[in-house]
């Protein structure tokens, strides 16, 4: 097994993506980062790729030259998949040129700007048969997946009702100071059509539908858009209803003051409920109909082995973000060794396109519906 | 200061929220039970009486006879007013015969089956001057007013956003055991057009304008009737839209599996935020822009001294159902004091007529939206 | 079934206590209060007495008066038994006094300032058969009473470890105002040799001693007088072991500045393990050497039908001091109707006699050990 | 800035501390590994480093021809520090060599297995001013750090009480089972003469003196030994007393059944308190004489600057056990760094060769005490 190589697309020095991206990436020592086009500014990338002990050679001016230049690489060397953690509008291009010519995907959320480009993409990997990964990282949480594998194994029931929130508060503190906003995420050329939905809402319902195993089929959406000149939500309250009938609502918000990172679901069926919340994310909570509430943890009494299995550190440590994060990566790199090798692997468990493109339509969806003053609206 | 004489419509032996009414208003010994009607039947009515120590000529055969019998009596000896007990259906008759007859009126909510009950009450009750409390308990709670007045002193800024539910799970256990149906609860000529609206969504909306001090002023609901053969709502969920523009979602069940009684609410201001769950009743946390999260606890540092004077016991003990309960007797009892001795008080805190038909007209509200799949419907 | 009649001494107007007894016994209706001396002035009995609507001829000038004349009263009508609620020094002569006069007693903890104090009472209850209960008031909480029950039943195997620990941080707001100490708690002729160990210490050990079944045998204290002029310990650290092997250690302290009432404790088995702390009652937590973590509630699944019994409100709602102290009166209430009737009654579920001695002995225990440079201490 | 070169002793593949130190020192892109001794096994030594991407001729036979061969390399090349993570019976050869050929030294705790080799490392910690660092890894959590800037800055006035406890529970899983004691856990030689105590005690007395500032002075230990056969202590129950006067008690356990790795401490001062708990490692609860309770994150409002420079990741997302670590080795490496730029560096804040003697002078005091049946046992 050798490790796998990766080409970056942005995450310049500074970058917290960026850095988030290599951290999770290297801790299980699958991966190595081998080039990258990691700023505009060629000066940056290579002072970048010089910090990262990367050849100058493989810093490239553009992703167009470091897909075209690593292509004509002998196949030992050149990079197996390419790695975008730029601003939203600039997943779109470099997806599409690496697919293009032969390259996997890794890319961070939203997958593109419109739901048109998300198709496009979807078309390519259908085409190419290429991966694509998309780093939904709380789906990498052992006590997600726990959740998951409890709803598949039928302990919960039928779903009848989800309630999933995802909670910030930093973008209060910037609401009177009109120079802050934070360039791109405020922006619809950057961000898309989609502020708060974007960067918080699709990993809601993303979240959703990775532990119900079920779509939202329609949705009716009520956006707030608070501050002066804010172009873009940064509040939303939504109603929906999954395909199986089930009910749900969320709640998600950047100015809900003191919140900092809290994302959290609760799923109900027939038979029993699950809890979980990102701030303690090494606790699920499960409730019955008819047997004492239970507190699971990742490498607790009870745990499905495949849950254990994506757990790093010993039981009763605090393992969060990274690891989460570095499991999307593991399993997307467990997928591409059995490709690179010409074995099968079943159900591979990572967010894919469809996925990518399932939250653009969300985007899109709840806009629309919020300009319809919360019509309902249907989406597949 | 005499006690003051209650006479109490329902709550008969056995009956659950008869035992709870007595007990709240017995806590602080501002009351004492001189009469009642406590059930349909007659004889039921007498046991009741004689285990309460009520004197056989005082347990009256019907809510009338007991108003008319009562009317009759010297003024030193009869009841100043008539608490009410009954399931929804047996509201109206009571408080309109009672204002009618000179009685002030404590009574359960929902206030009548609807709205044109609710506004015929509320004209009685403006044309006669006479007192009418709705036992809104969790209003009673010390941190839930601690959460009042730091809205209303101005501490959270202005108020952007509120999340509330009230999940409980009891229903789900029958909901295939046709059978089990309690009675009243789901038959709509005793519960009226509301299920779970009426029973538990009440206390929500309530608890949202009690704090806030805002009114809701639309709504748009998704009910869910799960189960075979329901006919009222066991399930919704809400968006709303306040008075001055603040946004909220409104999650209510009975079949969430698991669930006791999970009320909790969280209110998002410009400048702070609030968090309280009525299952750790003790406890407020206020989050800010710019300082660390608080925790206040109803005797404890920071308190308001309002607060303080609704806490019973000391600090660090759990007071909860019961004693909240009571302070929503007390403080009608505060009144009523001033009343009888032609003083006035300032704000008295409890919740009246006004909550009353709020509640009727939330149903309402609800139920005509929710059959327009889930359009916005206004109300004030 | 009547009401059984209950004489107070102590609780005049104004005294914490006091009002606390009248309340608990009066939550279930099974009491009535029908005489009293309530302070050493005749004058403030009497006040009282006016404010509870006793008849001023049983508002008596002093306990031996209320005793001796309410002996005389026919049995119809004379007190069933006398509930004493004074400060510490004050309850071995109305005890004895009760008691050699054919009165059952119920009295405050710690039972008496002395060793010796404790064996004659002893003595006389055993002599005269009369009833004898303490107020150790958390024993009445239902998950305490499940915590025994788990414990009665084996579910936790053998008991190895118990660490408890009783935490308030009151007193050390009064650390530099001389003038503040509270006179009695901190006057060794009135709180007796033990100022936390008496008025908190003792709650750990009976916790203790209750839940697990197991008596302490011996004992290592290190004691803390903190701040100028304590002459009674304000802090402890103590060492511990039981009868059949399992160690512990409790911690209590009255100047653990912000604590408020945080009594709580950890019972380890060899088969699973029991957390339980007051400050969040209606939780006992679980945890087992081979099955997930568990929480049980009040009235939630899973429960003993004998602590099922014991929750008065229904389930997730906070039931706390009131409701667990008035427990420890129904329970004696329970008894004594069945010795009144002639009948027996299995296993009755109060604190008596015997908790009364081990907690004063564990007191002088206590402090015979930290004299002794925290030296191992033997009482049975 | 060069990347810090390290050589490894121990850790070969499948253990699970040698992953662990290569995860944390990778964390921050300031180490390399560039060779090791990683098993007995020149073999798998040998696996390791290929694995690893190590060359062959790194991949040492033993850890004194490391140091030799090592030593003999070119400054440009030769590593910069030996990281030791073997068993605890092999730290203090290694140390030792390393020192005395100049290398700098990072190693697991215990330091050594005897008071007296502990003393010969610091001599020659002295003698050649290499540094030394001891991986005690729960100093490095942010919230730590904030309690200890707090303590430092006075917030707390005086230090009274602290209470810390250790409790896992994973063996008493293997009590019944002697074939599956962990050979060098269990086994006096490997271990030392402190079970528990080594493994886990060292770290709560670590982590009280690290908060505190404060020296242990005196400690009183009732250690049990549960489960047939068990030479050494798995359980413990200690009081102790700190060098300004405060008191303290500490439980370990290992068989505490259901606690997965429950570290957790208070501290109590005369102005304020502080509670932090492992499992809940990014909260750090503040109690305060005339203020509401606080609770701290590692990114809100109210943290020190220098606390925050160590969170690595955004506000509300959980970092943990391999974060602290890495936290551990970086603040080692910046003073490593600038050691070798010749510069001087403010207190660096990692744990040194102090920490590593009075960790072993802690189990020594802990063994005495519990053999003299728990009398206070003085060191320094």
């Amino acid at each position: 097994m050798r490790k796998l190589r990766m080409g970056m697309v942005g995450g310049g020095l500074g970058s917290f993506m960026g850095d988030v991206h290599r951290k999770a990436s290297g801790l299980d020592g699958m991966f190595e980062l081998v080039c990258g086009t990691f700023n505009r500014s060629p000066v940056k990338t290579k002072e970048t790729g010089k910090a990262l002990s990367i050849p100058e050679e493989r810093c490239y001016g553009s992703f167009q030259q470091m897909i075209l230049k690593e292509k004509e690489l002998p196949e030992g060397e050149r990079m197996d998949f390419v790695t975008i953690v730029t601003p939203n509008h600039l997943h779109f291009e470099p997806a599409k040129t690496a697919l293009e010519n032969g390259f996997h995907v890794v890319c961070d959320k939203p997958m593109t700007l419109t739901v048109n480009e998300a198709k496009i993409i979807q078309k390519l990997v259908k085409k190419t048969g290429l991966l694509f990964a998309l780093t939904h990282n709380y789906t990498g949480n052992p006590m997600v997946k726990q959740a998951r594998a409890m709803v598949q194994n039928g302990e919960l029931g039928d779903i009848i009702k989800v309630q999933v929130q995802y909670l910030q508060g930093w973008m209060a503190k910037e609401l009177d100071d009109q120079a802050s906003i934070k360039p791109w995420r405020a922006d619809p050329k950057k961000s898309g059509i989609g502020g708060s939905l974007a960067d918080i809402g699709t990993h809601a319902e993303n979240l959703t539908e990775y532990i119900t195993g079920l779509k939202i089929k329609e949705l009716a959406a009520d956006l707030g858009r608070i501050g002066e000149g804010r172009v873009l939500d940064n509040d939303g309250n939504i109603l929906f209803r999954m395909e199986n009938g089930a009910k749900g609502l969320m709640s998600i918000s950047q100015i809900a003051v003191g919140e900092e990172n809290n994302l959290a679901i609760k799923v109900y069926g027939s038979k029993g409920s699950l809890e979980w919340n990102q701030e303690e994310s090494t606790k699920l909570i499960a409730k019955w109909i008819d047997k004492p509430q239970q507190t699971f943890t990742p490498d607790g009494n009870g745990i499905y082995d495949s849950v254990r299995a994506v757990s790093r550190i010993p039981v009763g440590h605090p393992e969060g973000y990274l690891e989460a994060f570095a499991t999307v990566y593991r399993n997307f790199g467990e997928h591409l060794q059995a490709v690179l090798n010409n074995k099968t692997i079943e159900k591979p468990d990572y967010p894919t396109i469809i996925d990518g493109l399932r939250g653009v339509q969300f985007i899109y969806a709840a806009v629309k519906s919020d300009k319809a003053n919360a019509r309902w609206i249907k989406y597949k």
